[in-house]
Formats: C-alpha cells, structure tokens, sequence
C-alpha cells in the first residue's frame, strides 16, 4: 500500500486535523462529527450550505469550506456515507432563520443519513432543504445508486450555490438554482488503474495496465466498458462526445469544463487532455468561456481523470465568477 | 503506461497547448523553445525571471508563470534540460533594459545549458544573472549533479524574487535576496512509488511495494537509503528531523512549511502530513507562519512527498504574502 498513513481508522480524522491545522483563521474543527466549518458560521443572514458523503473524494468536500462555498462538510469514513448524527450535529451548529441547504451527491447511502438528518433537525424546528447532484452521464443505476451519480459537477453546484446564499438568497430559490444547475451540467470520467482503502489495503477492484474504465464511478463502480487504453485525442473525443450528446450541448453554446483528476493523474496529463477538449468543443462550435482543471474531487490516488461541462448563462457565470475563499491555495 | 498521452514525443507540447488555452488572457506561448511567457512581458520596468528546468515536474515550472513569479518558463523534455538556444531565445524575447534573472535548479545538465545561455545574451548587450538552487538536503552529489539538488523548495526563491522584481529591484539585490532565500530553505523527500516517463514507457527505477526512497531526487535519483515503509508519523519525524537539523531551525524560529505531493499521492494525505508536521515542529519550538500543501514540484507520477522549510523573517514573509497570478486555480 503506497500510502502516507498511521493507522487507517484515523486516517480521516487526522486528514481533518491537518486541514484545520493548515487554516486556522477560517477554519473549525469538530473531531467528534468529522465536522469542518467555517470559524465565522453560521451567519443570521444567509442560508447554510452543507456537503457531507465520503472521504477519499479530497478536496472534495472539506476542502470547498469557506466564504462562497460550503458552510460545513462532515464526511464519512473513506467511501462511506455520513452518520446520520454527524449531518445532524453539523446542521444543529450551522442552523440559522434562514435555513440549512444539504447538497447531496445521488448515493443511496448519502440520501438516507440526509434525509433521516432533515427529519430529526425540522422536528426541532430547523428548516432544512436539499440539492441532488447526479451529473454523471455514464451509467443509470449504479453499485451504490439508483439514477445517476453525483460526481465533480458537484463543484459548480457548490460555487453557485454558495455565492448566491452570500448575497443573501432564501432557501427557496437556493433549491431552484441547484437543481438548475445541476440539470445543465454533465460529467463522465475515465479511469486508468484502481486505488486503495487505507483500512482495506489492497485495491479496490482489478485493472490490469494498459485497460481502462470508460464511465468510472469515483468509488470504483463499473462505467460503460473495460477497454485497451486509447490515445489521449481518442480518449477526449469519446468523453466530449458522451457528455455534450447528453445534454444535448449545441453550436453557439458557451461552456464551463473541468478536467478533473481523479487523484493519481499528474497536473501536466490535465492539461494535455484540456487542449484536446478545448480543440473537440471548438469542432463543434461550443465555446469555452471558463476552464477549471486541477483535482476537484478524486478517488483516493486513482489514475484518471473526468471531463464537466456546464452550460454557461449570465446568471451562473456570474456566480462561478464571485469571490471564493477555500483551503487550497497555491502561492 | 497509466497516462493519457497521444504520441510521447508530443507531451510537451501538447501539454504547453493546454496551458495556454486555460489562460489566454494571461499566457502566450512560442511553440518554437517550449515558451510560457507572460503575455504582458516583457515590462521594460522590471527585471524579467526565468526558469527552465526539465518538464514532468509540474505546476513547476511552466504554471508558475505570471504576475507575481516568473516571466517566462522554456522547460526541456521530460526529466531533460532545456537546450540551449530555447533559454536564449527566451532571454532575448524578455530582455528588459534592466536586465534578466535565471532562476536555475542545480543539476549539471541545466547548468551547462543556463551558463551557455547566458553568454550568448551577453553577447548580444543583454544584462544576465543567475541564482542558483539546492535546497535538497538528502545527499551531495548526485545521478545529475554537483553539490545539492534544487527540488521543491524553489517556489519560495521564485515566489520571493517574483515579488521583488514587481516592485523594482534591481538585478543585483534580486541576486542577492534569492541567494539570502536559497540559504534558509531545506527540503527532504520520500518516494513510495517509481514513475514512467512518457516516452520510456517504463517504470524509471524498481520499487517493491511496501518500501520507501528516502531523500528522493525528482528524477528519482537515489536518496539517502531504500527502508521498508514507516507509518506517516515516523516518516515525517524523519523528514523534519533531517531538514531541521541541517540549517539549522531552532526553537524560537518561525518558518515556512511546505508539503509538496510527487504528482500520484492524493491532497487526502499530503494534509495528513501537514498535521503532523505541524505537531513535530511545535515540540521543537518552531512557530509556523505559513503553510503551501499541495503539488509544486512533482516527478510525474510518483507517490511521495517532500517536506520544505523556510526560516522567515519581516522581509522573507512580506514578499511570500504579496500578491501573485498563477495559471492554477482552485475556484
């Protein structure tokens, strides 16, 4: 097992330490909930926006804590969804009048500890409402699914959801604009090799070098095929074409992509594959306004990457364009 | 090969492709020397920066181009210094009449090719210097070089010096406060795993699962010893151990910490470390002053990560707060 790690059981809580070691004006640490938020949250004035789901997904979620983003993340233990009282715990710290948003990745296992989450926090009188995310175009029902699974898209849900609570939104129209959101923005990614648990320590799944995964789950579920590697130019135009046809993305439209990596894929491979996405869009016509590549939410140190559109319009590209403060800088 | 890659000889370039298209506002690119360069550059009111170095280390160099850091960046293939004439060229495309400074990592092959650069300007009436890094404490004398090796650490002396450039220093302070930087950083890495150079196709040197290079080199040139692997704890004793005690850092000290991820160790672990990191340098009495964790100098693929230290002081801290644009961003 080719990992940093002490004891896999606190391979979580640890990973939270640092991160709240590392921001320690802006960041707050509840190690009894896995709980990260904001040090100023919650504010009267706006809604809370909350994200828990697995671990392993980093940045993913704990790492989008911050002013114009998450309020809170609370995540599970690597690949496992949230105890209920983790997400109740966060929602009781982060309520306010105006109400709690949890933004939910399409998991059988998240959409239960939310839901049970939700009832327990109304029944004392806290107003809670929820945004799925299932922006994965490759498979419909999934080892852990029913519909579609949520996965990087997520980020712009998050990043339009929290500028708009910023400047004061309710939770009514938050729940509008997510769900509009995530209806125009679609993923697939592809995987090269499998990863590890810490606490199982031996691959997830079989990947034999030279094979990918087209259509990958980001906790290793099947996609659409197991193939021979493909030239990155093949790769890229298999993912434009999955993720542009769905939607259906059209000539004249403007776009936000994300090259995302899946954990194990070097920075220089995104980039390669952003210029080759960036040439497939311009074939047809679509236009980037906006490109986002970098690891946004990852399966542990996967080899692979994913590629989300989002179709652009004044209001969202506005929001992707406010201010945001999170964890990850870079100089 | 777990890569996305079309031909290897094209890697470069096509991942240059991509930077540029990711930024067109900010970057131009001359295909000709494997230039990244400002596209406001040159300024003729500041000395312009540049650094080469081979390419798979990246964000290192190419994505530390912009406002704030370098001007320009003409890395080589992978693992492989620039030739000469893509440094020259470079040079005479920035020159400034207040002159250009080589930010230059310490391996005999960029060196030679920097030196010969440098001669040829001079020729030509263009004011040249060079600050040279080798923040490496692992070993002297290495696979590819004399004295140190110049790894990771490198972002501080270009952050620095990038900052100071921007407000008016001269060529010979510039010199002189990138020297002042280089001495005060410390740098130690650990590998987990080899890496495969596109065009090799192959691992780059053998390692079992289960063991550990420690003092790593970022072409995966030996270190210090071949170890079975330690728990996370232990390893980061080692690495703050190795590096504290050569500047030496003493209690009192307040410093600057960077845990930099080798390209295919997850941000998940890479905070991990922090944490600890940050516990190892409490007991010794050390004050952190700022944290970088994240991807800065990477050797493709390889899991690993290495450990940076900074000794800060009033001026050192200023320069790493000042503002910078790089091409990578978060949200």
């Amino acid at each position: 097992m080719k990992k940093f790690v002490n004891d896999p059981k606190n391979f979580v809580p640890e990973m939270l330490r640092g991160l709240a070691l590392a921001n320690p004006d802006t960041l707050a640490y509840v190690p009894a909930y896995n709980l990260i938020m904001r040090k100023d949250a919650p504010s009267q004035n706006k809604v809370s926006i909350i994200q828990g789901s697995g671990s392993g997904h980093e940045p993913a979620h704990v790492m989008a804590v911050g002013r114009g983003m998450l309020d809170g993340s609370c995540p599970g233990d690597v690949f496992a969804a949230p105890p209920v009282d983790y997400i109740y715990e966060a929602t009781k710290l982060l309520a306010t009048d105006k109400g709690v948003l949890y933004i939910v990745n399409n998991y059988t296992g998240d959409r239960l500890a939310f839901d049970m989450a939700k009832e327990l926090a109304e029944a004392e009188g806290i107003r809670v409402a929820t945004v799925m995310v299932d922006d994965d175009v490759a498979v419909k029902d999934s080892l852990y699914t029913i519909g579609r699974r949520g996965v990087a898209g997520n980020f712009f849900v998050i990043k339009a959801l929290g500028a708009a609570a910023e400047r004061g939104d309710d939770l009514d129209s938050l729940v509008a604009l997510g769900q509009r959101v995530n209806s125009v923005t679609r993923t697939m990614g592809i995987a090269l090799s499998s990863c590890t648990p810490p606490s199982k320590g031996v691959p997830l799944f079989d990947m034999a070098d030279g094979e990918m995964e087209v259509g990958i789950g980001i906790h290793g579920e099947p996609g659409r095929s197991r193939e021979a590697v493909r030239t990155a130019s093949e790769i890229v135009s298999m993912l434009v074409e999955a993720v542009a046809s769905d939607l259906p993305f059209a000539s004249g439209d403007r776009v936000g992509v994300m090259i995302n990596g899946l954990g194990g894929t070097p920075v220089s491979e995104l980039y390669l594959l952003y210029g080759l996405a960036h040439d497939e869009l311009e074939k047809r016509g679509i236009t980037v306004g906006r490109n986002y590549i970098g690891e946004y939410c990852t399966s542990l140190e996967m080899a692979g990457a994913s590629l989300t559109l989002i179709k652009l319009d004044d209001e969202i590209e506005t929001l992707l364009a406010a201010p945001a403060e999170v964890p990850i800088r870079v100089f």
